[in-house]
């Protein structure tokens, strides 16, 4: 059976996050909605998807990457043109590409890159409220940027990861952690962080944006943040950032698995 | 009756744009909705709203200003966080301030900044589809900027007038006239256009995004928008630009009228 690998942009305000639920729930999921399509593409026939992050309800994606298998050979550029006719205008293949046998987007992935966006200011933009998170404080912008340092190598992340999450480990290699400000469209001034890793534990990334934010304002030094890693204590650690200013921006995989 | 000025940001993708209309249409509008809070802050007093710039259907602002008066005297911070709690969350009040009698957001305004995000690109990104908009072809960038730069100083704009207008001069004088293009989320490179002038004809900053865009996909030269514009005919024009892509972002005041 020929393999494909899509490439994925999607607002994700009106999904329940990417993973498909039981019919019965009625959930409107970037899978669910995927398999739909693809499913009516393919005649009839009964398409699953594999999802390199699932991402949750509310987060956003420029780049998440998909596989999946038809019985049936289709050219991709007619199948992304296809799709794009038949799915939501909140979501959006960017590319497809036949995929070599046995490539599973999660399983293959060598490192996903997540990008928040979080605004600062007295009140939150209109048009910025699906796409950045939003806290009414000014940060201290030297102090955010030394917590992102704190977050980079090889690190138990028990402390930052949610209670459903079913990781046997907790400890994640963070390659890149880059807390950047600029001045907004508003008043204040908007963080950017980056981060990327081979893998994240649940709620992980909105997690580490909690420390950083409980350090711009003062609730917590770095070495709190530490301390609270090295406990892996979830308790100790602030709560998690908004879902919506969470975007799946780029997933990384070895060149030949692309060929 | 005391006056006030407030600044506000909206959202306008859910708004018939900004001007009230009758009860009967069930048109949901910005200074409609603007004016059922201001009533009911004061007690079912019947406010009215004035705004400095009539944004059509879709379009957005972050600096939008508007005037009214009241019958009693409230603080200005107090009435914009009593104000921000009663408006929906496409709609905010970033700034209130007491106002000289006689102000009108309208009349006394001396200046108004539009801006216009422009997507290109094979596809559109979810997440962009409400704040800008998008066109498929790659442009070229110079032939943009110059034709930018035709769009400066006073002249006729009757060719970029939407025939509803009821203006009785079409001369206008454009102070500020910018295209600037950077690399976007997507794959494709995003044209910012900003435009400031003392006033604008319905529709004309669409229809002048309309035009940078023809230049830009080589359908018309910028020698073709001048004689279009010398001979004031519409017809002669490109279609104007979607509405989404459009931002009122400041509004500009004497300062004693500020004061």
């Amino acid at each position: 059976m020929p393999c494909y690998r899509l490439t994925l942009a999607y607002d994700g305000t009106d999904f329940a996050g990417w993973q498909a639920q039981s019919a019965a729930s009625g959930a409107r999921t970037v899978q669910g909605v995927l398999e739909q399509a693809l499913s009516r593409l393919a005649g009839g026939e009964r398409v699953v998807v594999v999802g390199a992050g699932r991402t949750d309800a509310g987060v956003h994606a420029l780049g998440q990457v998909a596989s999946f298998r038809l019985e049936r050979e289709m050219a991709a550029g007619a199948l992304a043109r296809a799709l794009n006719g038949l799915l939501p205008p909140d979501l959006r293949v960017r590319d497809a590409a036949p995929a070599p046998a046995g490539f599973d987007a999660r399983r293959s992935a060598l490192s996903k890159l997540y990008r928040y966006e979080l605004d600062t200011g007295p009140v939150r933009l209109p048009q910025r409220r699906r796409v950045a998170g939003h806290v009414p404080w000014r940060l201290d912008e030297a102090g955010v940027a030394e917590a992102a340092a704190l977050f980079l190598g090889r690190r138990d992340f028990a402390a930052t990861a949610s209670s459903g999450g079913s990781a046997t480990s907790t400890v994640r290699t963070i390659t890149r952690s880059e807390a950047v400000f600029s001045d907004g469209p508003g008043a204040g001034r908007v963080l950017t962080y980056e981060v990327e890793a081979s893998g994240f534990l649940r709620k992980m990334v909105r997690s580490l944006v909690g420390g950083l934010v409980a350090v711009g304002r003062g609730q917590r030094t770095v070495a709190d943040l530490r301390r609270a890693l090295e406990a892996g204590d979830r308790r100790l650690w602030p709560p998690p950032a908004e879902a919506h200013g969470l975007t799946l921006v780029r997933v990384d995989y070895e060149p030949q698995v692309l060929a």
